[in-house]
């Protein structure tokens, strides 16, 4: 942390051959190294946000490349600190061959994160902010990509920084009571404080409920479908992928890490999960298999459950529907095979508020998708604000806890000092999340998760 | 072709996640089309080579990400045409997303290559030049991006349009007399035109001879380490790849396309190929192996000869150096196990111009690297520029074919309109090169070739 000063120097597009890329440097010395390679104009007199043309050449004066040259004047940055941006032929001969000599006029290779970990030290933004960054860059999906951008522009940020203002108030006054433990007198309105805390209560409880909803859109919800062989599960799945398949396809670089049973509507990943029809049996491979079906049922962010409106009876489905009621998981009842149905049973299970598809004529399977965003809506509450990052959701918990702590002590008239450190304990944890408390330990974990050059 | 007044888009930067991804947009209306996503200042306002800071929305006005845009005015761009350059976070989906609005407000994807495509249709560069943009991206070593800078500079195309341009004086010449055929008429100086015709083989004939030796440069020469078994040629291949692979594996990127057995000495790449040792033997495994040897020294760049200085005599060593220098290929004589070995055999064999090494001690290697730098700008001739385009030594040849035909012509006074027409032949044939004469086949069959964004 203390080689905050260097000037750092990294490939900030991905590696390998493409028409373009891109090198970052940053730091005090940026200008005059950048300069030492750099035949053009005097970089030093560009002006900011503003691009040259030239050639980097080596010390024999070889011309390595043809290049742009971005031109960022601190603190008008990323970092806040002189900036460039060198746009070179996608070679990562070539590119690697700029880096290297950037090195040899004094610039250092950038660790994972080290442009954001120095915006984030020089003021740029806070650690949640700094961290949306690297969620942003990972973001698969609309979802993903709205929550990560939401928390860049500051998100929850700014009104937990505002609620902890409020508490450092309250703390500095009882600190200032303990000072004059001996007069008695109360600077800090407990009832004052009583509704802080409450207030602050309200806003994180939320958050922190919200949080398996937040990472079910992070990672994909998982969605079981099940039913009875041959209700048409397979051929369900099917149908939902083939339609989205295309649409995926289309996305460049999605593909690498394409789960095959992940679809996006609306942009919200849903994980899905084939299972074994459910019956009583007694092959006990197949009875395996069954038991694992409801293993991932009682796992699932959402449960399609499909019947087959020719071939099962009334009875059987209603004994079926009362099982998946008795489990926690969202559901939704789909009925398959509509088109040849009996009407007569399609009038009972509407009470149920059932989909009616076909799966194999491909017929309403909008409705079907509707409802499944409808079921992650429902379940996502009331919160505006997601939080996806298990360790805002972990001091999120400790600071609800040292609010529980600080309420009860208020209640039971503990001592000021047994308060105060509640309080401070409250504030800390409030604090971890936007970075105002940090130690380099902290810092150091978050930001070598990031990808080189950011 | 006729689609070149579109405004295209493209991923610029390799596919995969990274620190930033760049999306490069071409045409009349690149700037209304990006006005109308980007939020920020009005890019119609913007001076040429600045940047602006801003966020790219969708219909709903939703913000896709954060962006810096780059603007360059027509004709002060690389295609010549407005062109903007947009810098989001490096995660596919965000690209794609941003892609998929330009496309909506009017853009196309571009085909690959059709960013320099534009390039050479607006007058940009010639052709060969245009080509080099692709082995500069392609390039892996010094001497590859050597010869693709030359040529991206002008290279050989200056030079072959200046012949050109004479040549096209002589042809209007003869051309004017074929009108006035009657009156006999001279108008082309028949000594001038040999000359002339002297002038370009003499340039082009070593540009031709020269393209084996700078495939070479571009594939890495396949150097063969021959000799008996047991000479050491696996512990000197180890020797010298274990030296460089440090540096190799340093290359971000090569080595997904590292050959286990490449070293490059001076950014030269030489591609060692491992023999089984010559011997005499009735093992007929072994005797297909010793064949295959042979075959690929036949094929070599080079061949590394190796002697065991102590377990081979003199005698044994000169018969094996009489079938080497019987063959065409560059060679060098190497004696291995300098430091065990008997000083006689050594002085002797010093007239051979041996180098001595110990592969094992990993003594002397250095001079062997620099022998083989030397065997290969031995074999690289006089020529200053090299060909090592298919498409370029084979309009060259034609030219040359042509140039030969014409001389003939003139040497057995053919009529005048034979000597025309082979003059026009060469003409053809040398504008093929710079894309003075083209047809869409041939530009298609080029910048298909290139990676999507150039």
């Amino acid at each position: 942390m203390n080689a905050c000063n260097d000037t750092i120097a990294a490939l900030a597009t991905p590696p390998g051959i493409g028409a373009l890329g891109i090198i970052r440097v940053s730091g005090s010395e940026t200008i005059p190294i950048v300069n030492a390679i750099f035949k053009g104009k005097d970089l030093s007199k560009a002006a900011s946000h503003t691009i040259l043309l030239g050639t980097i050449r080596d010390d024999e004066n070889t011309i390595i490349d043809e290049v742009l040259v971005s031109v960022f004047k601190g603190p008008h940055s990323y970092t806040k600190e002189d900036v460039i941006e060198i746009s070179g032929h996608g070679s990562p001969y070539i590119l690697q061959k700029i880096l290297n000599l950037l090195i040899t006029k004094g610039a250092r290779l950038a660790r994972p994160g080290e442009f954001t970990q120095k915006a984030f030290l020089n003021g740029r933004f806070d650690l949640a902010q700094a961290e949306a960054v690297a969620d942003l860059i990972a973001s698969e999906n609309a979802s993903m990509q709205q929550i990560a951008m939401k928390q860049i522009r500051g998100g929850f940020s700014n009104e937990i920084k505002k609620l902890r203002e409020e508490l450092i108030h309250f703390a500095s006054m009882i600190e200032l009571e303990l000072d004059f433990a001996e007069e008695d007198v109360e600077f800090a309105n407990r009832r004052g404080l009583v509704r802080l805390a409450d207030k602050i209560q309200a806003i994180i409880r939320p958050l922190i409920e919200g949080f398996e909803y937040g990472n079910a859109i992070k990672n994909g919800i998982p969605t079981v479908i099940a039913g009875k062989p041959n209700a048409g599960k397979s051929t369900l799945l099917n149908a939902l992928l083939n339609e989205e398949k295309a649409i995926v396809s289309e996305i460049a670089g999605t593909t690498r890490d394409f789960i095959e049973d992940e679809i996006h509507i609306d942009g919200i990943a849903f994980r899905f999960i084939d299972t074994a029809g459910i019956r009583e049996t007694d092959d006990r491979i197949e009875a395996i298999g069954v038991k694992r079906t409801f293993e991932k049922m009682k796992e699932a962010g959402i449960i399609i459950y499909l019947f087959d409106l020719i071939n099962e009876s009334t009875d059987a489905i209603n004994s079926q529907l009362k099982d998946l009621k008795a489990s926690e998981v969202p559901y939704l009842i789909v009925g398959n095979k509509t088109d040849e149905a009996d009407p007569n049973l399609k009038e009972r299970l509407t009470r149920e508020d059932t989909v009616f598809i076909s799966a194999k004529g491909k017929s309403n399977l909008e409705e079907l998708k509707e409802r499944l965003k409808l079921c992650v809506h429902k379940s996502s509450g009331q919160s505006n604000t997601i939080v996806t990052n298990t360790r805002h959701l972990h001091s999120l918990q400790q600071t609800d806890e040292a609010l529980n702590r600080t309420l009860k002590g208020i209640n039971t008239q503990m001592s000021n000092d047994l308060v105060a450190q509640d309080i401070r304990s409250a504030l800390f944890h409030l604090g971890e999340i936007t970075g105002e408390v940090t130690t380099d330990d902290l810092l150091d974990n978050i930001f070598s998760k990031f990808c080189i050059g950011k």
